[in-house]
């Protein structure tokens, strides 16, 4: 007797039909098509580590979410995100790199949420990053919108929003401003839109900002418009703070790159409220947000930082990037209804033998259909022809064709649209001719 | 001060430069787009899974290597193999499924072999696998050949052999002998490369086999030839048992419709004396050899089981499959220099500004690039003329084009080829239509 275990998946683990895993890879290649398209190189790092290699920057709030893995001695973890083991990469292969070293990655990551809807543990991250030696160029800056922009596009989205500030502005602005706890307010301003003006107010207060200086702020804050009102606006504000001044300028060259990559004024937008984490993040941010589904949180962000891999190595290195975490966003735009691709060209044909005999005139029809570039499968079983038409319709197959005694002595098959249910008869040739217009 | 932490990798988990990464990738894209070819569907679960799901069947010699998570109070464990996974799925969602089911998964599996040059603990597997419920026609059996040499012939090899078997002949054989330890018999005989005939006859007779059972094991074990030669000999064989004969048609069909299929004969051999694992497989087998490499071992292997998720589901559901082992096979491809791809046209372009002058004219001809659909990238650091074109030899960028105030004021531009060091002048819309050529 066998002992049967219960077949179950791990709560917090993806785990798809077929049909679901057909879109979740055209997403996944779409992203892919785009990073490659914009020079990026690929990188796949395993996805365990020595912990002490994971840790060494400190995890800290994600050193609860951590999975251990045991096997001999060595002290080992799964990967949390994708940035930790690019700077290990990057710090381990340093004099083998050229720079600047624009990598993607594209690969599952692994956080120990706590366990809810549309929250996952294993997790896919879509990334790239363009790290330089010691310095990297402002125009890089503009390139990342111009990749999620591209990427948007092909991803079917019209109506996104890429969102851009930069952490220099508003940091200036606390200097001019003698606020201290710089850490502390740009939490508390992060989370303007979900609790609200007074609630952050009081929060200011209490974090020691002086009235004088809460004006100050909620009047920065409120600075809003079109891109060029944005930037014009921050210029008749008269803090003398070099980093605001930097901050300032930076962003204005920025946008002036984004618009010659080409990126349409209608999908980016200067918004001076976002700070995007708080220690990590040191110029140039960004958030995309799909227009209508502003609840679903930014879909691909991102920004510059000063260094990316100083607990592994002694030099600076810069850089820029972005992620996106495309099983919640798979998760999300599925729950929305809001995925833009079909499963319909994925099995082209499928071609169905009346019956044994039938068999041979299949195969030598199908190999003709998959090397003309198509997927194409034979109907292989004994079955009534019901059954075989209800598995054409069930894999998605876009045609079906049937194949008897008469298509093989006339050399012409019945092409069945299984949307439509219209059939046409051709020659071999012809269904492949059909196929590629 | 921060606290460095050497930045190393975990032994036996690969990590590639990107240039190798490229070529990894492209192997890879090429056995996905010929299992898609097929009809196979994709799947992608998870890599972590239950400890009592992944050990239901037992794990055999399998126990020891594998990777255990620690996370919370859930006994979890790390993948040893992609079949596993597809039988807990099969069962999980059995009705949701339509069978014949063919998918496709390609994904990481983790194994803690001991620690020698060429073996991984972290590696790709790439497995069809078709499963039936109840039954599945031997057409099936035929297919999984064919894919193999399409793959093997899109990666570039001419030489290589797919070797076929039926297990039912060895086991009618051996009924018709009265060798009862057929698991042991087996496992000798399948050593016959290894350690040669007069050590398996030894073995043989310290398992018990008569000195007549022997010569008859050897008689059937010299049956060579081509693939109608064994065919023909195995038909003068008078053995009665129910399972040769059985075995023996089984393998006319196969091969008949393996011929069907387009497989070349000269890619594909009978060879009665494969087993391939020993208490697994039931029917057809395979491996695949690349000829004058033969020391590699099989590079693609696989056969039809009875029974895939008999631990899950009170259900029978014969399939037949095979995987590619790809991390092991690019190592030994790449040792071999036996790489049939190159890198050349990852990166069409490189666009490099003379002086930031020349960023924004860059910025909208590598636009131009990237919408005709080629990957492509600027330069975008200061530095002098000659850095920044070693940087485009050291990504491997196929073209470099150089812009400067003249290339402006023209808007020609001189497309360098990197590797002859040719040169043409060119529009930019000449040169999208030159790389589309």
């Amino acid at each position: 007797m066998i002992n049967i275990v219960t077949p179950s998946t791990l709560p917090g683990f993806m785990e798809l039909m077929p049909q679901d895993q057909i879109l979740f890879n055209k997403m996944m290649d779409t992203i892919r098509k785009n990073y490659e398209r914009f020079g990026f190189l690929p990188l796949d790092t395993p996805i365990i580590e020595k912990s002490e290699v994971l840790k060494a920057k400190g995890a800290g709030e994600t050193e609860q979410q951590i999975y251990k893995v045991v096997k001999g001695h060595t002290d080992m973890s799964m990967r949390f995100d994708l940035t930790v083991p690019l700077a290990k990469y990057v710090a381990q292969y340093y004099s083998q790199l050229s720079f600047p070293f624009r990598r993607y990655q594209i690969g599952k990551v692994y956080r120990g949420e706590r366990n809810q809807r549309g929250r996952f543990r294993e997790f896919y991250q879509c990334d790239i990053d363009i790290i330089g030696d010691g310095s990297i160029g402002l125009i890089n800056d503009a390139e990342i919108p111009s990749v999620i922009y591209s990427t948007f596009k092909d991803l079917g989205f019209d109506s996104f929003k890429i969102v851009i500030n930069n952490r220099k502005i508003l940091n200036g602005l606390f200097n001019s401003l003698n606020i201290e706890d710089t850490v502390g307010v740009l939490r508390t301003v992060d989370k303007i839109e979900k609790i609200g003006r007074d609630a952050v107010e009081a929060e200011l207060t209490e974090l020691g900002c002086s009235p004088e200086s809460i004006v100050e702020l909620f009047k920065f804050l409120e600075i809003v418009g079109t891109n060029d009102e944005i930037l014009a606006k921050l210029k008749t504000l008269d803090y003398k703070d070099p980093v605001f001044i930097e901050g300032r300028d930076e962003l204005e060259t920025v946008v002036k790159y984004i618009r010659d990559f080409g990126v349409d004024e209608a999908n980016f937008q200067i918004d001076l409220t976002i700070a995007r984490g708080l220690d990590y993040y040191t110029g140039t941010v960004y958030e995309t947000m799909i227009e209508g589904y502003e609840s679903m949180g930014s879909v691909c962000s991102g920004g510059r930082y000063d260094d990316l891999a100083e607990f592994y190595i002694n030099r600076k290195l810069p850089g820029v990037g972005i992620s996106i975490g495309l099983t919640r966003l798979f998760y999300q735009l599925k729950e929305a209804n809001l995925i833009n691709f079909d499963t319909k060209d994925y099995t082209k044909a499928i071609v169905i033998p009346m019956d044994e005999a039938h068999i041979e005139a299949s195969i030598e029809l199908v190999a003709k259909i998959r090397n003309a570039g198509f997927n194409a499968l034979v109907y292989t079983e004994n079955a009534k022809l019901g059954k075989k038409f209800k598995y054409a319709d069930s894999i998605n197959a876009e045609y079906a064709i049937v194949i008897g005694d008469n298509e093989i002595a006339n050399a012409r098959y019945s092409l069945r649209n299984m949307e439509t249910g219209e059939q046409n008869e051709f020659s071999a040739e012809e269904i492949v001719d059909y196929f590629k217009r």
